[in-house]
């Protein structure tokens, strides 16, 4: 095969996919099984030209992808892969580092830390973070609270918010720590009145919780885990892009305090799946709750690795996306992306709140819009299947105080105020 | 930007980087901090335009590059992003799929399953065997021995031999569960005669052993833990990519009665970073130790998500790269791949063994050699970091029996025999 040739097709079939973005069905219209059923059920005996991967991927695997890149993609958060992050991806594909130790790529290692160290900047964090990248805030998280548990012997309860993210029940259930649940109140923000830190090693506080975008009061979350000597884990893997907006950091206050952070920016700052970004002020216990180098490993060098710090050993190189984004968008860019999803949120919230029959079920601080239909929870669940199954827009639910809800959330940079006005009235054609 | 025209840079920049692989020096010759002090301490202001990032990878960062996808890297064990893998990773990224339910990517779910049960078929494992990918063999590791756990309560022992991978006691740490080391014989493989697997809940047979690939007696082990009612995990990371030819299977007698084994396609199965395959017969005991399903993730499709089988809750298209692979190599192409490798290494295997002076330090089943220059361990690590200080090859060591070896691992598909010979002769040369 020819690389140049290849590869200009599939540069070709990216930007042409890039352009047909509004032409398919957001949420795939396949039923289980289908795309497998239109594919061998054994793999090829010799090779084939990769324009046969191309053509399939067109004809049977598109019909069977949700798309996360079209701008009426509402659902969880929205996100968007980037131009340059992309090609930094084939860049990074072709390169094919692994990241061990430090002389397997001193590369990778070396703009790892830095990019970390530019995106603390842009988001306003305090000097002197150790910070590195894990594939989703899951294993962030995981990694803060492994961390918390070496820190504190003994101690094995975690505290959050029952609006905290299902990850942080993921992760104790693997370390095989105790969550205990605290209670919110009527906007959906951790209580810190009757919070109860007795024999936890962690509180988890969250920054746009995945339901609401609901903000915990994460300083004074920070005051009592202070005083209890109990790790701070603070999630913004959603909301903390927004913190390159000096406007918005009011929502951030405290998150300076914690013992780690985590952001993704594969959300809302432009890249491309996956790539989550962990801070800490403690990285000593990030070390000694991850680190072990085997007699191959031993060199000479007196560079820690970033696999000490982490539980895989081998990592690929994801700086070099998210450092093609913030050198291609710069801190203006970014921000201008930011405060346009806020943007087109604020109107659409706008207009639920001023339509008759409709109602917002929970305070907006950043993009994502919570609302409902008068009428009950099976004729909003109805409404949302109905919704969702015209193909014209996608958007996904919680629920609140018990009872059924809607979420908008707009995340996507390609999305445009008709593409708000479109899902707008989608929406009140098919509530009839 | 325009994304057709960067586009068509980047795939001419990975292009002619395939063709410069031998003009750099493997081993990056950078000094640590060294490629960080040659960039901007903080993120640029405003957008710069995509060229910038390619004319600072070639200027800053390819000084920093160890060139894994040199046909002259034969350290710890070589790897090949393949054209069509390279080329499917800027598909998947252009894409940008999550997969956290079947219904935010049927394609993503569904091509994974399929491939996994593809790759199943080329391996000659058993039918029916549950196949999700991840990031690194690590995760693999940890998914299986959590598992475990989960299936045996109150066993807390894991057993593997002292040339098990690092990523098992790396997991254990994680899991709070005890090592148990298992002694091995005169060639590194390890004795069940001395097995103890009380309190065991799993014990770990390698097949391709990190340090040898020494293989460990998999039925016999198995033999001991079905009478045990033990979890057998094989970590066929390194090795598994061989039983794609027929007469290497001998080498993976028994693996098809192990509860989850895992081989890493992103090692010698032509896929760039990531891509990690974890088979189960036991795919209950996996959903046990990770399923969860939040509120706002609650459809009404009756489809498991691989995110119930997995530590994490978004997983990226990582099956498209495999599929491509597998389509745009075939069987026979892989096998060619492989057998070829083990033709070179048992090449330079037969130029050790008749040359005085150098001898054998383990035998060599697959493609990786490990040898030693006559005298002392120090003149040997001095060699080693001679031969590696010259740029022209790659190469790691490691201990055996307490004595330095060096190891000459032949993976990268782009690899000839005249790569192989410089190797020795450089090695030769060195050696004074």
């Amino acid at each position: 095969m020819s690389f140049r040739e290849d590869g200009a097709a599939a540069v070709e079939w990216v930007a042409s996919y890039f352009e047909r973005l509004r032409d398919f069905p957001v949420l795939a219209q396949v039923g289980p099984g289908e795309v497998r059923s239109r594919l061998p059920a054994g793999p090829p005996e010799t090779a084939e030209p990769f324009a046969n991967v191309l053509r399939d991927l067109d004809e049977i695997l598109l019909p069977g992808v949700t798309h996360w890149q079209s701008p009426r993609f509402f659902a969880y958060f929205a996100n968007t892969g980037s131009e340059p992050g992309v090609l930094a991806e084939l860049l990074s594909a072709g390169l094919n580092q692994v990241g061990i130790l430090w002389r397997t790529s001193p590369a990778l290692q070396e703009l790892e830390e830095l990019t970390l160290d530019w995106l603390a900047q842009l988001l306003g964090l305090p000097d002197g973070l150790h910070g590195h990248i894990e594939d989703t805030a899951s294993t962030c998280t995981m990694v803060a609270l492994a961390a918390a548990r070496q820190a504190k012997p003994g101690a094995r309860v975690v505290v959050c918010s029952e609006h905290a993210h299902s990850s942080v029940s993921k992760a104790c259930r693997l370390l095989e720590l105790e969550v205990r649940s605290a209670s919110v109140d009527e906007v959906f923000r951790m209580d810190t009145d009757g919070l109860d830190l007795t024999d936890a090693c962690a509180i988890v506080a969250t920054i746009g919780t995945t339901s609401t975008s609901s903000v915990d009061p994460v300083d004074a979350i920070a005051d009592r885990a202070e005083a209890a000597g109990v790790w701070l884990h603070v999630d913004a893997a959603y909301a903390g892009s927004a913190a390159v907006c000096p406007e918005l950091r009011a929502h951030f206050a405290g998150w300076e305090r914690a013992d780690s952070v985590v952001v993704n920016p594969h959300k809302w700052l432009l890249t491309p799946m996956d790539c989550s970004t962990l801070w800490t002020r403690r990285p000593d216990h990030l070390r000694e709750a991850f680190s072990l180098v085997p007699e191959y490993l031993r060199v000479s060098e007196e560079v820690a690795s970033l696999s000490e710090y982490s539980p895989v050993l081998g990592r690929r190189f994801r700086a070099l996306k998210l450092w093609a984004v913030l050198r291609c968008y710069g801190r203006a860019g970014l921000q201008e992306r930011i405060r346009e999803a806020i943007r087109l949120a604020t109107l659409f919230e706008g207009w639920v709140h001023a339509e008759p029959g409709w109602e917002l079920t929970a305070p907006r601080p950043f993009s994502l819009v919570c609302f409902r239909r008068d009428g009950s929870d099976k004729e909003n669940e109805a409404l949302l299947e109905r919704v969702n199954a015209t193909g014209e827009i996608f958007l996904s639910h919680t629920k609140l105080n018990g009872r059924y809800s809607l979420r908008l959330a707009v995340g996507n940079a390609r999305t445009t105020e008709d593409d708000v006005r479109l899902a707008w009235d989608v929406l009140r054609r098919e509530a009839g």
